[in-house]
């Protein structure tokens, strides 16, 4: 894949002029990712043949897309990829072991609600089946982890999050449960739908030209942390979604899909103090010990904002 | 600069779910140069060992920067580098000789009042050094062409078009003169100076980061056109700019910089009705016969919309 184009001396010295590689100032590591990243565009377009009514159709096409680049980059793969590399260092490092992590996705918001031991995520607007998920949150060795923060966020019935989809309220379906003494988090919510990319948006256009589709499959999203210990970003499928193996994110991982019980035994359903029967997930998460402080922390990246007021 | 971990079976397969390479449907080429695309990012990340967080404020900067694309795309040379593989094409099939072409940039609005033979551009507004620019239009055996149209855009003496800086009227410094029946065009205006990028804007901020700076020396754009004639997308330099030959988009063109004379003859400043010393530019243009009716017509690209009502 090598363009004759692109290897001449001309095009070198020209992309040497262009990631400033030709004068001192700048950032060194930034000029030589800038020219990896243009020689390989020029390179591409090269061997293709690519147009100028293509490149700029292309062009036009990534500024309009901009605002979802946060689910464009997902359904390209880029996301997984990372995760990817993070479990081959760990794994060179032997930082192995506990609960897997999948990608974060773009709808995270900061700040949710904190309860302890256990709490409500719906707002009971929402008549879906209710769900109950529970568990403990361990450390490798298995002994339980108190004050523990499980920050919880999903979609509702309707594929929507709060904070993104104008009909819900701020943090619905978005909880921090500090776990209790034991180490148990519980959480009463219902069960969530996957959701589609939006329709006719940039994502579903570019996935529609390749013949992809933009589903996910229904699934809950978790940052787990305590003091000490290895933040985890991951997530949980609900089992029986028929994306459940073919997410356009490329999140699904087959230690994070645990069983769905539905319970419909009376008693089972007075305990929970509910009308009906009800899904149950029993789940725990085991967290590493943590290298360093910053460790602990969740990776830096450019999040929605917690809302006004919140 | 092959990444192992890209090469592996599994990320192989991986790539080809991820641009639908592993179903029927959607475009060929599309999923050709999308598997590239993201396989050589794939290929940075691993060999530059690019962090998660790395990744995302990239992804931030660019979702930041896309109203800025367009003057990215000429700041990493790939408006130059088109121009570059359609000359190599033009020498393969022949097509050479004429003006040359040079990239067109951002801040074309189609539409511009059409004059006959001479056209004042400036408003009268700018106190600059009037510039009279003239010549014919020609083809390749110097026949003059009547009736091409010299579609002529330049900034003010403060660097900013009409249309993109709210303080100029619309279509200042924007012309279409069709020239006479001897081939000839002329126009009066005031010297363009030369411009930056945004300050602290995208593109400032990302050609900063590499040691460079975002200034183009001043320049006038042209787009000439008639019937039976290869459409030409062009600029001259106004020589004598610091940044002739450091011009941010990389469209500096040796062929492209005329000289400019200062008129000081009291008879010459009489016959063009000035009231004082003013700048000349004599030069022609001239352009091969059209291949076919598409050849006649200038690249489609998203443009900004002529001003509503106009």
């Amino acid at each position: 894949m090598a363009s004759e184009l692109v290897q001449s001396p001309e095009i070198q010295a020209y992309l040497d002029r262009i990631s400033g590689l030709d004068q001192p100032g700048g950032d060194q590591r930034m000029k030589q990712i800038l020219r990896r990243i243009v020689s390989d565009l020029f390179t591409t377009i090269d061997d293709f043949d690519v147009s100028a009514e293509e490149f700029w159709a292309a062009l036009h096409f990534m500024q309009q897309g901009a605002p979802e680049f946060g689910l464009i980059a997902p359904g390209l793969g880029f996301d997984h990829f990372l995760d990817v590399r993070m479990d081959i260092a760990d794994k060179k490092a032997g930082t192995t072991g506990g609960t897997p992590r999948t990608i974060e996705g773009p709808l995270y918001i900061p700040g949710a609600p904190i309860e302890k031991g256990r709490a409500r995520l719906d707002d009971g607007e929402d008549t879906g089946e209710v769900l109950i998920m529970r568990g403990t949150v361990k450390d490798l060795d298995g002994k339980p982890i108190a004050g523990a923060i499980v920050d919880v966020w999903h979609a509702n019935t309707k594929g929507g999050y709060s904070g993104f989809d104008p009909s819900q309220k701020p943090y619905n379906n978005r909880r921090r449960i500090e776990t209790a003494a034991d180490g148990s988090y519980v959480f009463r919510s219902v069960v969530p739908s996957g959701y589609s990319v939006p329709p006719q948006g940039s994502t579903d256009r570019l996935l529609q030209s390749v013949g992809r589709h933009g589903n996910r499959p229904a699934h809950i999203h978790f940052f787990v942390s305590a003091p000490g210990y290895r933040h985890l970003t991951t997530q949980i499928n609900i089992d029986g979604d028929p994306y459940l193996h073919d997410d356009f994110a490329f999140a699904t991982h087959n230690d994070l899909i645990p069983e769905v019980v539905r319970q419909e035994d009376p008693e089972q359903i007075r305990a929970e103090q509910l009308n009906g029967p009800f899904s149950q997930i029993d789940f725990d998460f085991t967290l590493q010990k943590a290298a360093d402080a910053a460790d602990t922390e969740v990776m830096a990246r450019n999040r929605a904002p917690a809302p006004a007021g919140a």
